[in-house]
């Protein structure tokens, strides 16, 4: 620690994102990238802003906001834009989370602690259930913010609006902040809630449904009011937070919402034949509603099998904690997911011989 | 104020970039962007990019970290990467001004107080001199974190390496920051110096010399200890803050160095051409080493001049404070500043009619 680091960032943990490796090739099962290219004329639309990079990108970005808000039957004042959205939670947490606190599941986004150490704020978690799920009933009593991902990373499982809307009306003095980064693989957005409420704030991704990884574009509804302290942060740290060509390319995917439906339909349908195809192989597969599934087998453990599928050329993600006996695969197309189950059944082949 | 935000935010002002009109079309000096277009080959680079935006960026930018350091000797551990250097500048003061304190010039970018407003850091403002001058002498008392810009925003005058060299020496225990956003159009950096000491930090832009202001691509120098922890502050607030798309566009114009030799000459010709007409025409106009003009004139205020050029069809910027009689004009093409200055002398003549 160098003598000019803040006291308070002692022993700070950066968040450790998924492997990406920039040197040998693997059938990449994650990190939850779509398998699938960006929707047709997003190739188009960067190039026309590559001559006029010399320009900033426009800092309000109202045309974006609107086609977004449009989505859900919001306005361009319900929608804020972030740079990917851990760009928004960040402005989030830092609006209202400090000096206030938060609470969050026990099996959840590993960023949701990183950011409260890195700006202070006093966390609490409180466990899954023991079949994984989110009992609402569990957040009754809680008086700070509530952030929830839903579907819960890690896990796929999946509260409906009806539940989320419970959740809100526990207590309207409490803000409930949603994470709906994979809610377009099977679930049904609570944006709409927000012109109802205004202690909710649903935080959403063209990341993983829209192909935009690599893009970056994360965007935020709320009423009005929240939205324009949300705003209030964003342009006091960087009004500029969303460059021009990442702009187009999230304008051209919400003009093509057949793709995307074809997309995201492909992928729910990968996503059920390999949770039946690992079940047969005799796994846990935990139900999920987004591009990721959540698996164990009693025969091998998680860290175990990380490495074996590593070694056989398919990356997937190994956590600890309470979920470490299981391994997080990302739904790829069906050619990528059948090399990983056919890699997997040949790797529970071995542990039977090694065992047997 | 929403009962949901922090008190700590209460009254905060967002910093307020220069117009970005997306209606009308202006001359647009205001903002001190490059009036050229990217280096050739960015389109095509960006253009490469498009089709892999499914998966994300690389989170350490490696090869573009090096291809920085190589610039002034400097090696991939002493390079951090931002979305812009208002992220840079972000990550900085979370590591090493919360708690600390900061001291910077009373005209200078205005986005150092935001900053501070938003992080709670306790701030002092050093007069610059009656010429405008930063005084080095006036920092040598001064124990908490100094930023500088230079070339100083606003006014264009810039310190020597020499004479950042004398900051620095002042006091061991106290950091740095020079913010060389405008660097590149005549001055000399001082990013060699980190290697000689460990308490200086260097920020730079891609968005002034290398025309990229649309793709948000910042970056800092330091020594490895503390490019260490400006990077775990920012992988703990968004570890793909660089997109694709930027990360190639960045490395390209690096790869294209005659290009921006031709482009920052040019800017700094043009810049000696302009001041000359303005003096020629009565203003007083602050020796400037960066990308734009700091002027006034004796017979017309700034606001008034600004909103005279704008209703004319030229963007200039207008601040208030002790720059509040001046205007800041970007250099921009020779043309584009040709039919700026035929338009102030078309406004100085009519002052003088209306005067006389």
């Amino acid at each position: 620690m160098s003598r000019f680091l803040c006291g308070c960032l002692e022993g700070l943990k950066p968040y450790v994102p998924g492997e990406q490796p920039q040197d040998k090739s693997y059938i990449k099962l994650n990190t939850n990238e779509s398998p699938f290219p960006p929707a047709p004329g997003v190739e188009e639309a960067v190039r026309a802003q590559a001559g006029v990079l010399n320009l900033y990108s426009d800092p309000d970005g109202l045309p974006l906001k609107r086609a977004l808000g449009a989505l859900y039957g919001l306005g361009e004042r319900n929608v804020s834009l972030g740079n990917g959205s851990d760009e928004n939670l960040a402005h989030i947490f830092a609006a209202f989370l400090q000096g206030r606190g938060a609470a969050f599941p026990d099996v959840t986004y590993g960023f949701y602690p990183v950011l409260c150490s890195l700006m202070g704020i006093a966390y609490k978690t409180v466990p899954l259930c023991g079949d994984f799920t989110v009992n609402t009933a569990d957040y009754a009593a809680i008086t700070s913010p509530v952030v929830l991902a839903n579907p819960n990373a890690q896990t796929g499982i999946y509260l409906t609006a009806e539940q989320i809307e419970e959740l809100v009306l526990q207590n309207a003095g409490r803000l409930v902040i949603i994470d709906e980064a994979y809610i377009d693989f099977g679930g049904q957005s609570c944006a709409p809630l927000v012109k109802k409420y205004d202690n909710l704030i649903v935080v959403q991704t063209m990341s993983k449904s829209r192909s935009l990884a690599g893009a970056r574009l994360g965007f935020s509804f709320a009423c009005e009011e929240l939205t324009a302290e949300i705003e209030a942060v964003r342009c006091s740290l960087n009004p500029y937070n969303v460059n021009r060509m990442t702009m187009a390319a999230a304008q051209k995917s919400l003009a093509e919402p057949g793709y995307f439906a074809e997309c995201t339909k492909n992928i729910a349908s990968v996503r059920e034949y390999t949770a039946t195809k690992l079940k047969n192989m005799g796994f846990e597969v935990l139900p999920s509603r987004a591009n990721f599934l959540l698996a164990r087998h009693p025969e091998i453990g998680g860290g175990a099998l990380y490495e074996r599928l590593k070694a056989g050329g398919v990356l997937v993600r190994h956590f600890g904690g309470r979920i470490e006996e299981f391994i997080r695969v990302t739904v790829g197309t069906r050619a990528q997911t059948d090399v990983f189950l056919a890699l997997a059944g040949r790797i529970l082949a071995e542990v039977n011989n090694e065992n047997g």
